[in-house]
């Protein structure tokens, strides 16, 4: 039975709680494809190409694992990779319905798909993406949160806004 | 990758929720191991050798399917059957949180064995065996809502109940 | 339209929050029926011929209600008295998923009927049953909290509770 | 009696959840006026005015529907067109929040009037007009989800989407 | 025992259920200080001179409050004051869930600050300084919900919004 | 500030998670009251003596803890002790509405007394009094989860289980 299964997700950036998830999947099945969606209305930190970048380079030590770009409806990417289920990471009940109801649509979008949620790890329950830009912009440390690349990263972006600020002033 | 993967529960009685969630699994996972549990403190309608018979009756379609009792311990059968995932339906906020808890306990009792949520097809989102049982104790119809075979065991154990009520009277 | 309603429970005892929503229901449709269910599996305060002269009592002052007991299913109430509507109060996250699911249950075994969800008012919003009886049994104040009928007769099974603790003694 | 509710959101666009709520109303009250809000700070796919007509063009075999747009404050429409009820679908835990806040604030700023919440069909629990919206978007099929009318108009406004790209590259 | 704790909020504007937090805390801690956050993103309507102003005003009756403004991480106000815990106002589900989160998160960037909910009275429970300037840019009354010199406050941005739209007329 | 506090509960058994509780308040204010309720018609586990003493067991490396047992309503513990304020542990959203009803009845019949709700370590947010009985009875291993004195009280306990069901064989 080669079950593919899709993790997709707006990554901006890839956190620990992220791959935790990754890493757990590639324990359960065959081959798992991690689809970063463009998202441009969400105004992303990082450019989509940075963020493929920072998930693959994330998930170097990870055989079964693809990096994917993508932007429109998740469905055709389904379709394309003959994908069986869609993974997804739920921490709370906020999280829970919203993805619920997207579960509910996707089925309906893609004739059947499976949506498959995974609860966090307690380390991980409380860190998302928006969590760590916020963090980063005000210079906070995040580096037990992310991936090391993930760290450099964000301290590069926060050091080229201080510049800019610095030049303003 | 030969995952096998457990479905725990007391199934008393097994729903058209809880054989959906099972037809699912089954194309997804190359084994799945249903699993009663003999719950006595929930005082079941049904003795638990029958409602492993309801449970195999309702899933003799399937191929990959294993259906077990057991008392005590998941953790103790997870080790058994060399289990890699806990596969739980997951239909409201309520259910979710005791889920998520659950999950977190069994990666510890276990060390590491995950917990995989499955949402609900929209038909199946407010059957459970409870209501089931409050149903059918009243004489209510829920042929639309269990497999035949626990349609026909409900209407026996019904009769027998009125029986009783006859002889008392 | 002569829309007909009706306002399930136990109503072991009726609250304030209960009257609330039977005073407002009875501005917005011509008839009310309040259906006091026997409940016995829920071994009830009050034997049900009680509860029903306390929801009577509590309700004099309003003309279009009609309070009736009932055992067994709703479902057969409403077709006997050619319901359109079942009432209910929601007053938290819990209430609401639970309420949710009976909707979709009532709603097949009637062919048809709705549900409807009233939001308590804010003062009314943390009383119920179960805690005006916890409360009473320990001796507490519920004046507050429950029609004036009501609070005479936990008073006097609070009292007829003390006496038979007084002779075991 | 002669109750008037009005059953008011933004409706951009109207999906079958809506018309679903708005038939099942008409069955209940004598009169239901559907508001649709011109929430500006929305930015609204549609204009008011073409909102409101795919409303009425999808009510059109309801006879006791009333049509009518309006801006600024509900409490305002409430008292113009003596209105006893508030009408709200609630689909989700999270929706239920924000309506339970909602109504106790609409009791206050119109000294009294009612909220009265729907639960979903199953059918339509996972359909919201930002999906609906998100989905046509990436040129997705909404067919099974929104009135014949909407769904053409969703069209429409993708095709001159696409036409606006063509000229820009 | 010389507890200080911290009230971080935008407070845009402060609003009756603040307040009655803040009066409240003061019964309990020998110290609070109320941290008015700059939060640029969120485009407050009041700028954050006249937001300190305002919580200033408010809290004359209380012996015990400071009011301070910051920018940046409250993680650092926190290590500045030698704060002992964060207090926050929980009202409903979905700022439970948030506020679970954000403690785990000043947990960790503080080296173990604690965060204490506090539950609303009953009577501000679905007062937000969103509705409120929601309610107040349709000329809604909110004499009810915020303490009179945010009332005051409200009246005179809405004359000066109403002015400029008289001048654009 | 002579700020006394209780702390409420059943506590049968103690676990890691209450400790946590007792522990961060007891950083906070000067005087922390333990009061173990006597529950009966929750059948505990551990008699209301035992409970008591392996709380105060467990609190020994802490100096202003007072522990004490109490049967009836809260509010006259708290009108004795001059208490001022409630701690109560909320790790879920169901806990939260619970704790949200209580504290609303608590203030009232107590005439103002705060309650306090603590998240908790997330370490100890999936671990409840309940779980811990459960694995204890089918004999998993609850070290990790209790002070090491309640872990031995639950082996004496399954010990003397055990004992039972082989004079019984």
């Amino acid at each position: 039975m080669q079950t593919t299964v899709i993790y997709p997700g707006t990554f901006d950036p890839i956190t620990n709680g992220h791959l935790d998830i990754i890493e757990r999947s590639a324990l359960l099945f065959p081959k798992i494809i991690v689809a970063v969606a463009a998202s441009p209305s969400k105004k992303p930190l990082f450019e989509l190409e940075q963020r493929i970048e920072l998930v693959q380079q994330s998930c170097r030590h990870l055989a079964n694992i693809e990096v994917i770009g993508f932007s429109g409806l998740l469905a055709e990417v389904i379709k394309q990779y003959q994908v069986k289920a869609i993974i997804r990471g739920v921490r709370a009940v906020a999280d829970f319905e919203y993805e619920l109801q997207l579960s509910h649509l996707n089925r309906l979008l893609t004739h059947g798909v499976e949506s498959l949620f995974f609860p966090p790890s307690d380390r991980w329950s409380y860190v998302s993406s928006t969590m760590i830009r916020e963090i980063s912009l005000h210079g906070g440390d995040t580096q037990a949160l992310v991936p090391q690349v993930v760290y450099q990263a964000l301290q590069q972006k926060h050091a080229k806004h201080q510049q800019t600020l610095d030049v303003k002033a």
